[in-house]
């Protein structure tokens, strides 16, 4: 490729300078080809007069801000919108069946938020990529994609007619193609690869709180994804919406890459939606501490929104209601129901109207007076996002599934480090500490190596010598649980079904693996 | 000393020989003078036909062990035996007058378990002794002793007359010299030495499965303290309860010393308890997690027991009620209440029956015929424990008392380490968290270093860099949480009292320290 024509620089100049965003060719002339073909394409692919409005109403609206929040008016979410997974135990087949039958008929997809790099994480690959150390070494994509395969063959099995679960994967720049490499060599985990389909989230360029486009590098603009609410103008500018319609998928299931339970297209949830009605549903866990922090569903004068644990003020945090639980308890774990038509019209008519939320960050950026790189000690600028749940405001029939955190929700935020929570060795724990009961509550066993039979609660085994003296202070033991070693195969098992035949009045020995070749690796049959 | 007589020799010979216990001298002709000295005194303090009666029942009745748990008949707790700081809030307020007018009348006294060392938490000392990093450095003995303090302070204001609050520390054989030490060393923090009365658990040697005495060395029986329920014998060959009696203490509070959060003495408690008429208390929090490694108050056959978690099927411990809560959910956190009446009762009467639960240990000993030390694989003897809450079971009238875990329960088990939990990093987190709660409820706020107010949940600065790419996924944030730097002395605030004319629209930034000299040292005013 060639440098940029002087036309298409005296041009792009212009647009620029019309924006008042010239100064980011401030350094043009000192710049090789290169680096001016990149810049170029960067800055044409933008649209400043866009980013000039997005930034005047965002600074308008001061969304975001934890100042004036919304804290006084907030109302906690009425029973009648919500179903639980541990107070409506006995509508759960019924929500299943319904999910199933929905699944069976071709009309569920699901949406993956997998834009993120695993930069906290410590890792220089997408988030989805990543091996927590489970038995089988399976990369959280890996789990994700025999989830749907088992749900399309209970679906199947069930109904009698073959059927798929389109999965829509939305990646950023940075992301997409080490993700559809991954896919590409696991040769899409058994899936079709027809029923994948990747798409790209947009960038935004940093502002300097005056609003100016801020560099990274003399010929580098600042950028960042436009946080993961960028999925509605995704699905617009890559007409994602009309593919669901064409594949006839009424009900589309949204769900972040780094929770290692997330039972994604969970027949319970979407036919829970379907049976309530709903154009748009968030599946939450119960907030018990009220400083945890985590965005809690509420209404704010009758709308549904999520409030952000750093919008709330202790005292709205600690309210209790007279069960003496908090009164704001629906911990948002971005999981989330949408009707494929909802989602039309967020794209056509609600989406434009969100303004962004601004996040005032260290922004490192070029001097544009001096050139020098600038490494700021306080915040200097900001970054545009939207969320996702940005949209809950437009539903007209707004539903709350309950789950229970320790089967549905742990997720790989962190490296492992000392005192660290959601992290690898947290994610392998919750993942094989639900296997555990799953086998447990099939009717299994296991036994230690002298064939004597463990507790189902685990007792500790850190480290700590048998032949040590005995604590005076023992009894509450230690709470540092280190489950018993078990894996079992999405293939064999969604969601704990089917598995009475394998391990009914049997006996193991951990660690165990039960996977979809139907041998037993590893296990020892103590009978 | 000289070593022991001949004489004194042959009748310890022909007792043990008695009890089949005569194998322990098999290694005498190799002993040096002061070895016999040391064995001949551990044998002579030892009831050798006691010792194989109480395994005999043991052994007989199966204590402890897993196997035939009451698991069918387990009933929750009912709700009017229940006070819950969350759900009765209104009656908080009665219910600490009533304490305080107790304390403030010289009626309650309370007992400290502190008996354990550190072993797991990797150091040489009694846990009271341990400093887990506060900004203060003060150790957890160092905590409850202001707190005991600080309650005195507010009994005597409330009601006007000087009163005192006896403190009772159980220390084992391993603990009682340097915790004597550091008490005398820090002049009984505050508090008049005559109230604080140390006394020491018994101790038991460990048996082989035959029921024979296990030697730790040639010269030297295997002995481990008798459990935190050895209390009981304790309180009767030490006179403590006739000391509680002489005065006039009607109240025991009785706790562990591993939990940073303990309010010793807790007005609310003692209220809830007298209000009751209660002769027996547990203190509880909610489990939440059905695996959750704790044991549950709740009743077999109408009678009320800690069934401990290893004893608990998965079925059992995942029951729920129709409000979604476990249904054996009152999670006991060695925090009891009893009436000097019924421990009068328990010491002479009750004690005595109650049979000793077995613990199925690896214990290193000397092989009799050959004189090698075993290193053993599998188990291959027993520990002989009691439990502090043993004797609820012949309570008149028992109630349980629910708190919040955030509140009142962050208990120091273990060393640091990755993953780690009940560490000295959690617990410091709990306290300065609560402590932060204090400053925020009281009307006080944290600013940052640019004066900008934070929110009350704290963000994350878990060494992410603010200019590191916004993860699209990062709507959840960081559930690792570093709480605000904040510490305010137990004589300031007992249970967050006090604090409005200190910290009340006022600006501070961390780390915040409110101490007992009324300086704010670390204290930058940012008004």
């Amino acid at each position: 490729m060639e440098a940029p024509g002087e036309e298409d620089v005296a041009a792009l100049r212009r647009r620029l300078a019309a924006g008042e965003q010239g100064h980011v060719l401030r350094f043009w002339p000192e710049l090789g080809v290169a680096e001016r073909r990149a810049l170029a394409a960067e800055l044409s692919a933008m649209d400043v007069a866009e980013i000039n409005c997005f930034f005047r109403r965002a600074r308008g609206g001061g969304g975001g801000t934890a100042a004036a929040g919304p804290d006084a008016r907030l109302e906690p979410v009425p029973r009648d919108v919500l179903g639980s997974a541990s107070r409506d135990r006995r509508l759960l087949p019924v929500w299943e069946s319904r999910g199933l039958a929905e699944i069976a008929a071709g009309r569920v997809g699901v949406l993956l938020l997998a834009g993120g790099q695993g930069t906290r994480l410590g890792v220089p690959y997408p988030k989805g990529m990543c091996d927590v150390g489970l038995p089988s070494r399976k990369s959280l994509f890996h789990l994700q994609a025999q989830r749907l395969r088992r749900l399309q063959q209970l679906a199947e099995e069930r109904h009698g007619t073959a059927c798929s679960i389109p999965w829509y994967i939305m990646t950023s720049g940075r992301t997409m193609e080490s993700t559809k490499e991954f896919f590409q060599k696991h040769r899409y985990f058994g899936l079709k690869k027809e029923n994948i389909i990747f798409f790209q989230q947009g960038m935004l360029p940093a502002l300097g709180f005056d609003g100016k486009i801020l560099l990274e590098e003399k010929g580098k603009v600042a950028m960042a994804p436009d946080g993961n609410g960028g999925l509605y103008r995704a699905l617009g500018v890559h007409g994602i919406v009309d593919d669901m319609e064409r594949r006839g998928v009424q009900s589309v299931h949204v769900y972040c890459v780094d929770n290692i339970l997330v039972k994604v297209a969970d027949p319970r949830f979407i036919g829970f939606c379907l049976e309530k009605g709903a154009d748009c549903g968030a599946k939450v866990v119960e907030k018990t501490n009220p400083t945890e922090p985590v965005g809690v569903v509420c209404r704010v004068d009758g709308v549904y929104q999520v409030v952000e644990y750093s919008e709330i003020s202790l005292d709205t945090a600690q309210k209790r209601g007279p069960d003496g639980r908090l009164l704001f308890n629906a911990g948002n774990i971005a999981n989330h129901y949408f009707t494929t038509s909802f989602l039309k019209d967020v794209v056509n008519a609600y989406e434009p109207q969100l303004q962004h939320h601004v996040a005032e960050k260290k922004i490192p950026h070029v001097d544009i007076e001096t050139g020098q790189l600038i490494q700021p000690e306080k915040p200097n600028g900001i970054k545009m996002e939207k969320f996702v749940f940005d949209i809950f405001q437009f539903s007209k029939k707004f539903v709350v599934y309950e789950v229970l955190r320790e089967d549905e929700f742990s997720p790989l935020k962190n490296a492992d480090s000392q005192n660290g929570k959601d992290n690898p060795t947290t994610a392998r724990h919750a993942l094989m500490s639900l296997h555990h009961r799953w086998v447990l509550n099939a009717g299994g066993h296991f036994v230690d190596e002298n064939g004597t039979r463990l507790p189902a609660i685990p007792r500790i085994t850190n480290g700590r010598s048998d032949a040590a003296p005995a604590d005076v202070n023992d009894n509450l033991k230690d709470a540092g649980d280190v489950p018993i070693q078990c894996e079992i195969s999405p293939l064999i098992s969604y969601g704990g079904e089917g598995l009475e035949e394998l391990v009914k009045e049997r006996e193991f020995r951990a660690p165990l693996v039960i996977d979809e070749d139907g041998t037993h690796e590893l296990v020892h049959n103590g009978m």
